[in-house]
């Protein structure tokens, strides 16, 4: 933390972020092993799905991101890797268990990125931006690497509509509420409306108009 | 403005800072929900596309991107992306007349991008890039998010040659000339070689020998 | 240099750095005009892949990228992209002398890429990763710009295990045995395997299980 932050202000202890970037880094692992990327791309792709978004909000904050700043964020993210890419094809991570516990490390991730936006005085508007980013370009970096469209821009079940809304509710609670119900309001926010948005197929919030299912394209 | 600017070379007003991105905003939203990006997507995208180019020029200044640190960008760009795809289906953003408006906007873009790197001591070489990077990497960005090669690496209308020259015309006139004579001269050649080009149906200067239409591929 | 990098580490002379980037220029430029990338798409394409890992790793290390500050490192890349690009259909870079040179370039690059990082003070696991970053990631978004999925994501010859390897051998020397020798025992392993690889048709390693080429997809 540097001078230039506000002390005051609450922060995630160390093992929430470390744990929110660890899911992140299986579950990205293990979605890289089933798109048939060999072993050390498995590994980049963890340590990107993991990473990758707190180190966006830290460079567009001008900050050295705290991911190279500390030693241990990138043995625990391989590790995490490893794991992920291990399981792919033992256990499926797409039940509704492992849904809800990757929605709730989004939600964390999300929590983080705002709340590390709020105490470097980001105005509200950029520290929702950035909640998003963090919540969000881990995987969306290797789902680009990968050769694919990224999902939050795809039509889908809801994500990147349940990660706004997360980032705006932290924000509203840390500023006016206070540090903790935030955190509990965020994951109960995202992973709620993410499990929901799965278990009973609701689709992106489109315009009005738009039907995405049925026009060619 | 810190203290390592000079503060004696001009700067764009801040309204046509914001004024080009907003209309850059608007342009790549309402590309966005063509492309069928739901709802959140083409706001990200309109952000993104708005914003976008200006962050990494910033951030490759060793900057804290004004996007970030000034509350009223992103509200506005994000407006912009409302507006932008909203009007999708309803006006035809292709025409002679927003193919103009475009231009004028990335040679704003353009202008800024260089004057900013300029005020920040860059090298030439290194201010005339990063001008070409303040024109064109929101729309990239956009473009690689849903799935598409980008159009600066393809056949097409010119783009990024415009762009090039634009830059190069920037530099010139802000150097030896005057710093507004480098806007008009900017947004004249960018504009007048993009629309001449549309128009007449000009294709993208290609390395002698190659004739990229009739090849297979 | 600034005052918070050691100056009693070793720094590889200049001419090696830009020696590596304009290496990399070539085949990157090469490559672009290859797939079909207009005239400034491929001088683009050039300057990114010399000098694109570089920038990110000079970003995530916090610091002003030495491509920008530096008034040769742009004019040195664009002007061995025009020279890649004019090869591209008389000289061959795919035979195994060009393969060589190429696999030499990317062991500086990781050289240059390991040692930064340590005099900036980046814990181990970080100047590894770093060292990865600026030996692919020029190249790497080049690829993502023209629509390709990356190389390091992909089943082929080894690269990016290669990588891996060279960029922990690069530390263990540099920290242990002294930075000469390490820049030589870098370019021995990545050359060495790299051009074995391609020579004795290796594919890339796996997770145990795995048989990308025989399954569908």
């Amino acid at each position: 933390m540097t001078g230039t932050a506000s002390a005051s202000l609450h922060q995630l202890p160390a093992w929430v972020d470390v744990t929110a970037m660890a899911v992140a880094a299986v579950f990205t692992a293990h979605v890289a092993r089933r798109r048939r990327v060999p072993l050390f791309g498995v590994l980049l792709a963890g340590t990107i799905g993991g990473l990758g978004g707190g180190m966006v909000r830290d460079v567009l904050l001008g900050l050295e991101p705290a991911a190279i700043t500390t030693w241990y964020y990138i043995p625990v993210v391989v590790g995490a890797a490893i794991l992920g890419g291990l399981a792919a094809y033992r256990v499926g991570l797409d039940g509704l268990p492992f849904v809800t516990a990757q929605a709730v490390a989004i939600g964390l991730l999300i929590g983080i990125g705002v709340q590390k936006a709020v105490q470097y005085h980001a105005p509200p508007p950029s520290a929702i931006l950035l909640g998003v980013i963090t919540g969000t370009f881990g995987g969306t970096i290797d789902e680009i690497l990968t050769g694919r469209r990224a999902t939050i821009m795809s039509e889908g079940h809801w994500l990147l509509s349940v990660v706004v809304l997360g980032a705006v509710t932290f924000w509203l609670f840390t500023i006016y509420i206070g540090f903790y119900l935030a955190v509990v309001a965020t994951v109960i926010v995202v992973a709620g409306l993410r499990v929901l948005s799965v278990r009973l197929n609701w689709t992106s919030p489109v315009f009005p108009g738009d039907d995405l299912h049925s026009a060619d394209r």
